[in-house]
């Protein structure tokens, strides 16, 4: 078991990354906790949910299980009303700990109803799918979508703790560890090049996840997340490159409708897109550009962007919240390993827009 | 114009306090914004929407209304998502600030909005009635209320600024004044006995709404509350004697249908009977029960409480987020002017509980 500290102003919590952890899960709970509601979806609670629940009852405490739908098209106000519901009818209190066991939608949505419930309780992550473990279940982003947008309603509220069990990787589609691969590639692209070059090494072995690569490419990942949130809680500078993809990857998972897509597949896409435009706007070289289309390619993501014409493309970009005052702003490369957040030129985005139309999905 | 500076960890920000201040507004609307948003309802924006809108116009930004339809009835998620969908459909972004217009129902819910719309943008509190003036607008709490309890979906989240508006209090309707007064006196019985005697002395002049008497009352009420959530932002001890009164009044509230009677009634008629609690757990002394109940009955607010039943009055009581792990627990006087916040033994409790059932109202 290895342990990564996040530190930020709205809460310090660590992120105990290993083998078998959903069996210890029990020391993670406050003592004052008055009682636990696992929150999950039916996939996951299939797969997990009995040996958490036996784990939690070492606590003895009262404990109740709130079991979602699974799926995105379920990250939203009716689901969240679910979990409030559950809450108030079994008089959960201000001292509840609520458990989110599942993926990022599980995360994010069991992570605004414990910052909004009476005002904010106590929640800890145990993330089940690799996008999770690497990326939403750290760093206080919660949300829901908004039939307008993506995301659009939520809160930044760090949970108490993560909890992440590599084992449980074993039973994720195919589809959905290439796009948590995805994200970690990702965290090499905008800050470690070195880390980038790691994996370009080891995508067989992450794919086929041999547990060594596997913790390594998790610990690291959560290291880079960590850092930056500590120094960028609430997104108004630097937090912002974590979203390096993202704008491309937003657009493709609206328009193509939520779901049809992995968030991780179109942020992978995203990313090479972003390559692109880096290589237009700041001149990063196409070497560098063929590395990130290469790896993307390699995690089994797809590398081809859907052919949504240009002008919607930049309408559904604007929705994204990285538009400020109607200027669309872009993570940019101007090298593996380092970000710049600014606007791009609408000629060179049109151009690196044009290219989806041109190679129709 | 006088100021009162609020410094908690979620952020630092004036109270400024004076006549006209409506007519100032757009020196609170910080330079980086993108737009403005003004959040109020049909009764308010009938009196002070244009001059709010016409002030807002000298900073030159773009400027919407999002008018809401009036009462505590409609301070629910239906509501809320009127606000998110007009802030999306206009595409506001992160940058645009929200200015509530209105009593503490369009405070609580265009502050939730705020605290929720993109993970958080800016808002300006512009309190409309008395009790929004010397409470709710202050603190950052913000909330909406779900079928099985009031306020039970919120955060805390603190406003960039609050500009009260002394004038705008001549076309509020009495009953409204009687109720702001009760949270006023409020102040005196759990944190300053002198001010509880200065409002004994100028009951008369406050219901007149003398504009001394008023601003004084204002100030100080925002003083003793900025100084109480100065030290406990989230209410993890010392915040929670801000609600004296508040357990038996939320039954109140609830138990007869809310909108029946107004909060601040409510309030009014659950501090006398938290005075009487005082009496028999603490010693309170009768002279200082029979103080609290003349002012409670001076400032216009009912001082006899409905007969809901003991045992439902317990049931409702046991919902309130005071609650905890079962226990119910309420904010005391030793003396006025000094309170606690502990549990009282149940023979107590129903004592007080069933002089609503001796005397009907
Ligand atoms: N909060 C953040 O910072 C952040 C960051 C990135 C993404 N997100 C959000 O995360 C969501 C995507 O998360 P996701 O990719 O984890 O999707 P997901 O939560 O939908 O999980 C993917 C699928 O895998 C299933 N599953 C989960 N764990 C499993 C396991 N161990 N075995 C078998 N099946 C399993 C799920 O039930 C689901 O069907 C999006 O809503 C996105 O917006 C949030
Ligand atoms: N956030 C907090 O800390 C806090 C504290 C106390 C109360 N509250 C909440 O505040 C709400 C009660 O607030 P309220 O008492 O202001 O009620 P309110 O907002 O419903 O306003 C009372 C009535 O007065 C009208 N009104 C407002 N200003 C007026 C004016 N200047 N002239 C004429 N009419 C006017 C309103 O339209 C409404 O009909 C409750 O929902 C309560 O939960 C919150
Ligand atoms: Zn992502
Ligand atoms: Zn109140």
């Amino acid at each position: 078991m290895t342990t990564v500290q996040v530190d930020t102003p709205g809460g310090s919590y660590p992120i105990h990354i290993g083998p078998g952890r959903l069996d210890h899960l029990a020391h993670s709970i406050p003592q004052d906790a008055t009682a636990i509601a696992v929150v999950t979806n039916s996939t996951v609670a299939a797969h997990y949910a009995q040996r958490v629940q036996a784990a939690l009852e070492q606590t003895g405490k009262r404990l109740m299980r709130i079991e979602l739908p699974d799926g995105e098209a379920y990250k939203d106000w009716q689901t969240l009303n679910l979990i409030y519901d559950a809450l108030l009818r079994n008089r959960l209190d201000r001292r509840a700990v609520l458990v989110a066991l599942g993926g990022g939608v599980v995360g994010d949505i069991c992570g605004f109803a414990a910052a909004t419930y009476m005002r904010g309780i106590r929640f800890l992550q145990v993330p089940t799918t690799l996008l999770a473990q690497v990326d939403s279940s750290v760093g206080g982003k919660t949300a829901v979508n908004h039939p307008l947008g993506k995301n659009m309603i939520g809160a930044f509220y760090q949970p108490i703790g993560v909890e992440v069990d590599i084992d449980v990787l074993a039973t994720l589609p195919q589809r959905e560890v290439s796009a948590g691969l995805a994200e970690v590639i990702k965290y090499g692209l905008i800050i470690d090049a070195d880390f980038f070059a790691w994996c370009e090494q080891n995508v067989a072995a992450l794919r086929r996840l041999e547990p060594a690569a596997l913790a390594h490419a998790i610990r690291r990942s959560c290291e880079l997340k960590a850092q930056v949130v500590s120094q960028d809680e609430r997104e108004s500078g630097l937090r912002a490159i974590l979203n390096f993809g993202h704008t491309f990857g937003h657009a493709i998972e609206s328009g193509l409708g939520y779901g049809e897509w992995l968030h991780g597949e179109a942020v992978g896409c995203g990313m090479v897109q972003a390559a692109e435009l880096s290589q237009a706007c700041l001149g990063l070289d196409g070497a560098s550009v063929e590395r990130v289309r290469a790896l993307v390619q390699a995690i089994g993501c797809p590398v081809q962007a859907p052919d949504l014409g240009t002008s919607r493309w930049i309408d559904l970009m604007q929705v994204d919240k990285k538009t400020e005052g109607g200027t669309l702003r872009f993570v940019l490369l101007p090298e593996i390993g380092r970000a710049v957040f600014q606007p791009a030129p609408e000629a060179a985005l049109r151009a690196v827009l044009e290219r989806a139309a041109t190679h129709p999905a």
